[in-house]
């Protein structure tokens, strides 16, 4: 999608150790007119896919997959949410991801009462690199019988492969850009075909 | 606003200690519907007055405020995150916010890039109970030199007096559903005018 590859190239700041902060759009200050485009970008791509949930994760996927909603008949948005542990009481399915930037596992819920087998899922997220926060998603919708119709992601770090191992497992991923490499000293970053 | 009350009476879950589950359509599963038409509501109560951002915190916020944004002309939405720890380097707005939920303070930040002096800002959030969430948006607001024009709130819990404490301080407070009581033993609720 060239205009959010545009909008990387000119807000978004590498930073050493494969960062690329996008703060300025897209996870901190969000651009909804930008997030709309994105919504009719993944509309047309998963067109003729049913769809009738949208999965994503507090809180970086939130407002874009509220808002790509729209492109999608208003399908209900159901975000998971890191909890400071796993309650289990039976309601909710649960699993831990393990995240890279902090450097520990948190625990991730979804309340049973909004996700099952009649659920065709579609998730969305803001980033995609090593897929650890994909997968344990997945892992919820599989706990929770319901069929993934496909990922969308936003921005796809393809060289740190997460987008390629889930795409070997038979998902359909859709990102909207994805890079390919990315040089902080010199300030440049290279797209895929995406 | 009649939809919202309404919506809460039907899915709404009243609890002990004055405790209510909106989790069906607003705060884990999100009503993509029901937030535009809020947004529509809150653009109509707004009316004449300048908008240039909205600002939320993470996570519930984010939602409601990114498809709101667009009854406000698509300005850029800012959610403040909530961070493990205060990291002042100079460049976020730092606060700490007291949760009665859990118990603890926990730190909120804004990226000073993202909120500055030249801002009309709108605050937007889910909830208004004891109002210790929004008293942190305002103190980052005011350490951003940002005039806050006004504060949106889809349900306000108005008998643990935080929205009435901020009309006190001469904000404008515009909560879509005001809930005077509950009774968790009945299954009662009971709206003020909002």
């Amino acid at each position: 999608m060239k205009e959010l590859e545009e909008r990387i190239r000119r807000d978004g700041i590498i930073k050493d150790g494969g960062v690329l902060k996008v703060d300025a759009f897209l996870n901190h200050q969000c651009d909804v007119e930008l997030f709309d485009a994105m919504g009719a970008e993944w509309a047309q791509r998963f067109k003729g896919v049913p769809v009738n949930k949208i999965l994503t994760i507090e809180a970086s996927g939130i407002g874009i997959a509220c808002v790509a909603a729209r492109h999608f008949g208003n399908v209900p948005v159901v975000f998971a949410k890191k909890a400071q542990s796993i309650n289990l009481d039976g309601e909710q399915y649960a699993t831990s991801i393990y995240s890279f930037t902090k450097q520990r596992e948190f625990p991730v819920i979804v309340g049973k009462r909004f996700l099952g087998p009649n659920d065709h899922v579609l998730i969305l997220d803001d980033f995609l690199a090593n897929g650890k926060a994909l997968e344990g998603l997945l892992e919820i919708c599989e706990l929770a019988g319901a069929q993934v119709q496909g990922i969308g992601i936003a921005i796809e770090k393809a060289f740190q492969g997460g987008g390629d191992r889930l795409r070997a497992r038979g998902y359909r991923v859709e990102s909207l850009a994805r890079v390919g490499s990315m040089d902080a000293g010199a300030g440049t970053i290279e797209f895929l075909p995406a």
